[in-house]
């Protein structure tokens, strides 16, 4: 890792500045797959499926028999683990339910607004290195809270042509019953155009490689909605003298075991802490099976140390990262000058693992500094708020005149005259 | 208006098909004048607001003396009208706000979620035929209220370089100070990347023409979020036998009025209506000072007549109208039922003008079937939500083994030892 001490402000963007990926020619690719599933439906699919991951389906459709032979795979161990982790998240975005808003803003006039479930949602769940059934629960525990009609998910298959049986019990367990073996763009696509198969949905969910990315963006020009932006995972953690450097370095490398372009961040005001850490990375490193995976993301990796707990806090607002541990006996107060993170955790005691499981909290968070501007998946995610109006005939005496006046003099007159036509009715 | 009855369902899909723009030549021309703002910064502005609206500028940023003199030039009418309907929009928005939500999920793991400001926005007000003050009134309010602690606002000089007086007035009354004159794509190039007058933005809002469409679709490729995607204005207008046909043609005006682009569709029970509404549209026309562009409007506008309440209900949730007025004796039952559109007027007395300006609803709404998956602005607009955990030794306990088993059975190692490596310390 690459030790900055004291930074002039100057230089804070440049040190902040995350890694700039030009992805055209992806792009180039991701745009002919989507036409060709667009026009080709399933056979497209099946082709794409053939091409990228040389597996031949028969059938595309997860049946009732995959998901008994599934759930007959699991540990009990694990069964429960998933329990545990369910219960506590469905605890925290149950609260995040609005309940109907209603306002008399004048007499004869009442406004309200309701959330209603997005109608049809598409969930994804990338394969590859690990089988990410903790996102299943992520975006099926909140898609459930909201009562989103339909639902369904898209997994790329493994070599056997079969999904990994903790992903469909985990679909199983947050009542998701339509799933689909299909992986990368040509899922995303299938779930934008609708084939025979695989229905259109109004949103995507879920994180994906290059390919996936790319082909949620170009899916909004077709007027799907995604979730986030993507940028590759990443954890800033604060550390003072009080920090255990053993957990910080524990913290570093579980962020850099994801991938090889993880974006791992040390902000310190302790330089004694500095070496500690670094220590600490070199001795646990030996243990760990994605070493390798970890040891690379770690070398474009920063330790920025600040003169002040101030100067420290300022830099992270700036950076606005994903993950942020706050590893000080002063966490809590720290916690509320954060203005610019996705989720926070505070204390020694409460790592990033704690809340990509089972803390309650959503793992799908914004990376690449859209946490100034977004928020993680929650209960909202799922819905849209509906704003309605009705006004009585008291109503459009009070408000009648100066809707009139203020449509006279922005020029538009045929509102005005909307109006006019009913005042003239009522007084 | 086209009319078209009793379409089977398998033409549903053609006949709400919104029309599409090719707007590869737009998009060339706002990237080239991006990347100029991007590297050249105020230069590049005033040369733009040169070339596109004529005028020589020497100062960018509204002055103290011309708010003074703005004021100075409003009637106490106006005025009063303003006051108004900002009074009616702060108290529909000021229930928006969220209370922190805290939950201890399990003991010793508490979680807790917090709205916190976006820190800097920018709004966006088009010149063009209309000044519109209202859409200031519809983003200044909300902002306020999230306590946004930068709001700026870019709008076209006009011919003599002024900004309109309303639109200055309203921007003092919802508190915004930083008020630059500056239009188009090269405002919204300022404000993503920043000039040494215009401030760079975390998120962008308001409506504007193709220019302005098309370049705050590329701002998100620079980590700038955007409100809502945009398109054309619409209005779909429910009306069974109980309808007013002169309101109901009044309704239909007020959006068409809006641009030769507005999409404005009558859905309707009853024959007899069809008739009485159109004969209504032709006598009212006479009167309008913008019919030409209304007329345009409707001229690819539809009638749509069903069989049942059922079917014409269906059709409206498949359209996702921006605005759905519903002209019926059943208004509030049929309310009820509606699952996808960005502001609903319920009744006789409810035009959408009323929602355009004073009822206290956003008429910054989602158009062109976003209202499927996208909220109109709201509060929640200008925060985002930040997750938070604290674990005690004691939760570590309690939920360490179930993310240990889960961060296994993903293959993520080093997650799984950030539990143990503080486990350890506590049992």
């Amino acid at each position: 890792m690459q030790i900055i001490r004291y930074p002039p402000r100057s230089e804070w963007a440049a040190i902040l500045q995350r890694p700039m990926h030009n992805l055209e020619e992806v792009e180039r690719r991701v745009v002919s797959i989507m036409h060709d599933v667009q026009q080709r439906g399933d056979d497209a699919v099946r082709e794409w499926t053939h091409r990228f991951d040389g597996i031949e389906q028969t059938c595309i459709r997860v049946s009732e028999e995959e998901f008994t032979y599934a759930e007959a795979q699991l540990s009990d161990k694990l069964k429960e683990a998933l329990q545990l982790a369910l219960h506590n998240i469905e605890q925290f975005h149950r609260v995040q339910l609005e309940e109907p808003i209603r306002i008399q803003t004048q007499p004869g006039v009442v406004c309200w607004r309701r959330s209603v479930p997005i109608q049809r949602v598409g969930l994804y769940i990338p394969g590859g290195t690990a089988p990410l059934f903790s996102t299943v629960l992520m975006l099926g525990v909140p898609s459930k809270l909201a009562s989103v009609p339909q639902r369904i998910l898209c997994t790329p298959p493994q070599a056997d042509t079969s999904v990994h049986p903790a992903v469909l019990y985990t679909a199983r367990l947050v009542g998701i019953h339509d799933v689909f073996k299909v992986g990368g763009a040509q899922a995303i696509a299938a779930m934008t155009f609708g084939t025979a198969t695989i229905p259109k949905v109004d949103k995507i969910f879920g994180p994906g490689n290059q390919y996936v990315t790319i082909a949620k963006q170009l899916a909004q020009r077709y007027g799907v909605a995604i979730d986030i932006p993507a940028g590759p995972s990443e954890v800033a953690v604060f550390a003072d003298a009080s920090c255990r450097p053993a957990f910080v370095a524990a913290d570093l490398l579980s962020q850099a075991e994801h991938g090889t372009d993880s974006q791992v961040m040390l902000i310190t005001v302790s330089e004694a802490s500095i070496n500690a850490v670094l220590e600490e990375i070199e001795r646990q490193m030996r243990y760990l099976s994605r070493a390798a995976i970890a040891e690379h993301a770690l070398r474009h990796s920063r330790v920025v140390l600040f003169a002040s707990f101030d100067d420290a806090l300022e830099f992270i607002n700036e950076y606005a990262p994903e993950h942020l541990i706050l590893a000080s006996d002063d966490a809590e107060v720290l916690a509320e000058r954060v203005v610019n993170a996705g989720s926070v955790f505070v204390g020694h005691y409460s790592p990033e693992a704690a809340g990509d499981y089972a803390s309650g909290t959503n793992h799908t968070l914004p990376t690449n500094g859209y946490a100034r501007a977004y928020s993680g998946v929650s209960v909202d995610s799922f819905v849209k708020k509906i704003t309605f109006q009705s006004l009585t005939p008291e109503g459009i005496r009070a408000i009648g005149s100066a809707v009139e006046i203020l449509a006279e003099a922005e020029g538009l007159d045929a509102h005005r005259r909307a109006i006019t036509v009913r005042t003239m009715t009522v007084s």
